[in-house]
């Protein structure tokens, strides 16, 4: 495997494939497999779980890894091709990419989306320019709109849970001050499609995902035998639901905007998941989410702390999954 | 060892064991002990000693390590609970703990007192939170009121130069230009006691330790054989000292006023320590300082750079005595 | 080897014999030579080649490294001798530098130049307190007049690329919005006259290099066969240049003086290599630069994108030279 970049990059027998090893490796721990082994992890945005469980796999595999994090305490690095470099950019990726990828057996970036045109961030521009850029096998840590160690942490954990892979699965846009990238609910939804599940995005009128990224999780769920839909009202998307995936994401409506974006927002603070969201799920309905997470502002202590919630769970998943790809990448 | 969290929860031959440990890891290194073991490490707080010497001892005994510095690169953590968190902070440490702890096998953190309120900081509210979040091994690496690995190294350092048990020990409040916590006084106070000194607080007028610090270190004197006092009368305490330790810490008085302390504080800069301190100390009285040290505010370069000072062995000794407890944890 | 702080105090032979070393480790890789060896590795100013390099060398060897910022996560660091430290820095290198030598085995240190001082820089102040406060082994990873890293990457560069030890090499002052350093072109110059090239520094006036740097490298040049020379004439020092090496550096007129400097680069934005100025160059003329480098402003994307552009090779080789370096000091 030389690209970890997209689950849909993968059939679903890889995946599968991928989360068999996921298992074995925790079953009988390789502990030298990567012997002798660097992972390069640059962080253009902010990071926890990803930064710790990365480093972490590394280590439990066997070998090494170096972070850097452009800005803090490394040049912070230019984007934009053509650019004439008289601002506060003193590197830009075209070099940077290729030099760290020459340290190291294998690179990890986290790269946001802009968030200021929709299309450039759909297309993935910055990181198909690193992707070009990067001559070792490079792993998506988050781009503009995917996120697919989340994603394949996520699957492990409803296998995990033993929920059906026909079981309901609602998407539920939540309340968050700014707007966020449409990296996760992006992944999120071509996960659970690829699972074939029943899958309901509920997300507020002004947030409804992009088109394209509709159609492409709903060529998935029909591969798989699942469905795609979508709704403004959440009662009815909730009713039945096996799991509600809480996820906050910026107007799709007013991509970029960020003024257009906070007044549609100042009316939604009540998409903010407390228990009586699930009077009509499932009795045994989880809440699942990608963390971090805004305790009472996207989801109420009442939930995060009840049985429902899974999103630690999630979160553990990520080492197991992530060794998994080092394995088949580097092994 | 699941936690070392405090000397006082051990007792004084479990820390005569210890101090052992990491003599005889010196003598006999077991770059292999730690194979194949990761420690995390999280900083609420800035740190030199800690973090290099946490990577370093893991390094010396064959592990690996991962640092997490919420706030630089990753989340800022909200640390109180039934926040509404619609503000800076993303994450909650009751999501952040034990996510992390999850990825390594034994976790170091490091989280100062909030200065606010000093009951809640006595009751070490954050840490024992923490404490309850962590289901692996959990390190203290300076919490509200204490820092026993601070306090282990130098207890060790004491032993090496051959100080008696029965020495008498000045904690002497020194200058800065702003109140700092009360956890390497409270912690090296109760080192000393539980040692056997003769201990004396030498500190301004509202600057007085809290009682509770001060009535659990005379219990550890008394079950060792030594004593515990306090003063104002710097001269008093220091007549026959065998060794100056000198600390920065806030008025008690004025917990958390900041206003009010600095008054306090505005008139005590000859709390520097000087070479004239000594006059009627012991001959061979010695100088100890936790580090890092602001020269010629809290103590003068003639002293740091003479032959009192031990300060650098205390720091070197923080790698041998953290790796006894590593080892202790994990081998 | 207990010191890599400058080519020149090396002989000739010496540095054959390091490159010889590093192709040898490229060749035969020695994944267990510096097996429990830890490096630590302390930033004062940002990295992103060094900082990566140097970890990435490390675990290639089968060692260790941890990474400390002042600043950043760590106690900012006073440097003066004999301060008042009532100021924002907690910690003097006096403390700081040989607490952090014990914890490892070898100590590389960033530290660029005060930038106001032209004599205190050469003499290499800061970086010769930090020398004698080292009691292991110290690499100098970036100090106020030298980069010797950089500069034997550069050596190995030419090798590889079979560029003539007697070709011309022009050290080619460009544009830059700031006053940087004067530690590559130093290095650099030093370099390519130690191996007996034609050496030109082109630069405009204002921008000559101290005439102390300039004699070092004379002595070199002749004991090496070379011949090193300078002039504000571009043209007629890149006529016939089989390297021009691009460096921008601040004005050693106005030496500390950002608002002169300011003034006289405010007409040199033109000082930006473009294809043009190759015109009369070897056929076969080369583009070096240590990176990062601004695009457009110190370089053109054209030559930066097209085959005379030698940088990111310069930056590979940072990995194999660092290591024959380490290599020699620890195994």
């Amino acid at each position: 495997m030389k690209r970890f970049l997209d689950l849909a990059d993968f059939s679903r027998e890889q995946i599968l494939d991928l989360l068999a090893l996921a298992q074995s490796l925790q079953d009988h721990p390789q502990p030298h497999a990567l012997a002798g082994k660097i992972l390069g992890l640059v962080f253009l945005n902010p990071s926890l779980r990803t930064l710790a469980s990365f480093q972490a796999g590394m280590a439990r595999l066997g070998g090494n890894s170096f972070v850097i994090t452009p800005g803090r305490g490394t040049w912070q690095l230019e984007t934009r091709l053509n650019a004439i470099m008289n601002g506060a950019a003193a590197e830009h990726v075209r070099e940077g990419i290729p030099v760290l990828a020459s340290y190291c057996d294998a690179l990890g970036v986290r790269a946001f989306a802009d968030g200021k045109d929709l299309d450039s961030d759909l297309n993935e521009a910055l990181f198909g320019m690193i992707d070009g850029l990067c001559d070792k096998p490079l792993i998506n840590m988050e781009s503009a709109m995917n996120h697919p160690c989340q994603a394949l942490a996520d699957w492990r954990t409803m296998d995990e849970l033993r929920i059906p892979t026909r079981a309901k699965f609602v998407l539920n846009w939540v309340y968050h001050p700014k707007a966020l990238p449409l990296a996760v609910p992006a992944a999120t939804l071509h996960m659970a499609a690829m699972r074939g599940m029943e899958v309901v995005v509920a997300r507020p009128e002004g947030f409804a995902l992009p088109p394209q990224i509709m159609a492409k999780a709903r060529l998935a769920a029909a591969a798989a035998g699942g469905t795609v839909s979508e709704t403004s009202d959440r009662a009815a998307a909730l009713a039945g639901a096996n799991v509600l995936y809480a996820k906050e994401w910026g107007s799709t409506l007013h991509y970029g905007d960020v003024e257009a974006d906070a007044s549609l927002r100042a009316d939604l603070p009540d998409w903010c998941v407390t228990e009586r969201w699930f009077t009509h799920a499932a009795p045994d309905a989880k809440l699942m989410h990608c963390l971090p997470v805004r305790r009472n502002v996207a989801v109420a202590d009442e939930v995060l702390d009840g049985p429902r919630a899974v999103v630690k769970r999630e979160a553990f998943n990520r080492l197991a999954v992530q060794m998994a790809v080092l394995h088949r990448m580097l092994a």
